[in-house]
């Protein structure tokens, strides 16, 4: 991992609100790496598509994943520019007035093209760390799922990004009413979300042979042990 | 609200999995209804664009906003295509073999254009739509938020999207995990997530006159009483 900021360009520049928008690697990777989820743009010839993906960082890049005949990776294999984006729903940010609401969030924008991985062995490798990414532990030790195999990552393909352009955006706090509204008789104030597991459910094999992985609030992720 | 399934185009189409695809308006709307916010895909000459949003919807059409002079109206205003994605995770799915492991999810693309809604009065009434659908009850009663002005409407600018070209996909259950597997010592089922609110934190204006809204599990939202 560098310490670069991110190339700034006109597409990570702002048009509105460029104090909300920063740069540091370190605060888009604590994003990156918290967010469970990313969502990947592209766009044919038939315009943008938006798609929910699991991701993982590893260094200085973003692994991505599709299946092999997919739109995505048949579109971004010949350098069409991609935009990832992670958001992290913090809560909610109530102002007095309708205005100025806002969810508190915080989100990163990844600019680039992807290149396909062609060996597929570290394809494998890299939807291991997928898992990994989502279930820290998931494929080591006593209790580990089963590796890709070479032959399962013929059907997927793995998109590496490098992660050098992107932009920060951040909103926190409370909102910012203006005087004249003091006296209107809402509650404002912030109101925090966050994500907690539910109780696990093994499947008919699995039943109480092996314990399920346990949610560490830490690092947002459950972790096999 | 119309009961028209989809309009199946191209874009609409899934190259893999299409059994995971459905364009049934009813089950799109729960989940443009019960997500909190939406992910906004359009593409300039610099590529693809994807920004996090909060939304409404209303009737057959969605409710985007953004800064009147932002990169996303500026772009659209014009017909370029745009991409409207709603995630919602509802949690992991593990398989005995890492890949079989997926998030549990539900989402919604709708493509289209969208076009500028002109009269700030009109905007302005979009835009408590927005604040309502994030807290229902917001605007109104003996303790509501003071309703957007014509003013402020004019800083803001509003875009609604017909829902006619869309698709679902949902992922639950339990992972496809392979006969040849059953024997590998690793937990697998499914772990739901859920968001939940943390304890509201007014803001010093307000202080203890007003209570906070309250979280209502049924819709996924604070409602303000």
């Amino acid at each position: 991992m560098n310490d670069r900021p991110a190339v700034q360009t006109e597409r990570t520049t702002a048009y509105r609100y460029p104090e909300r928008v920063t740069y540091d690697r370190a605060d888009a990777y604590a994003i990156l790496d918290e967010a469970l989820h990313v969502h990947v743009g592209f766009a044919t010839e038939e315009g943008p598509f938006v798609i929910p993906s699991l991701h993982a960082r590893e260094g200085d890049r973003l692994i991505l994943h599709g299946s092999a005949h997919g739109r995505f990776v048949k579109t971004v294999s010949s350098g069409a520019p991609v935009c990832v984006t992670a958001t992290i729903i913090d809560g909610l940010i109530l102002g007095r007035a309708a205005s100025h609401h806002s969810a508190a969030y915080r989100s990163v924008m990844v600019f680039g093209t992807a290149t396909p991985v062609e060996d597929a062995a570290e394809r494998a490798e890299a939807l291991a760390r997928v898992v990994e990414n989502v279930v820290p532990g998931r494929l080591s030790g006593a209790n580990a799922a089963r590796r890709p195999s070479v032959e399962e990552a013929e059907y997927t393909a793995i998109m590496t990004m490098p992660i050098s352009e992107f932009s920060i955006k951040v909103r926190a706090g409370f909102a910012r009413d203006e005087p004249k509204d003091d006296e209107v008789a809402a509650w404002a104030g912030t109101i925090p979300l966050t994500t907690t597991p539910g109780a696990a459910v093994p499947d008919a094999i699995t039943g109480t042979r092996f314990s399920a992985p346990a949610y560490d609030p830490t690092i947002h992720r459950f972790r096999q042990d």
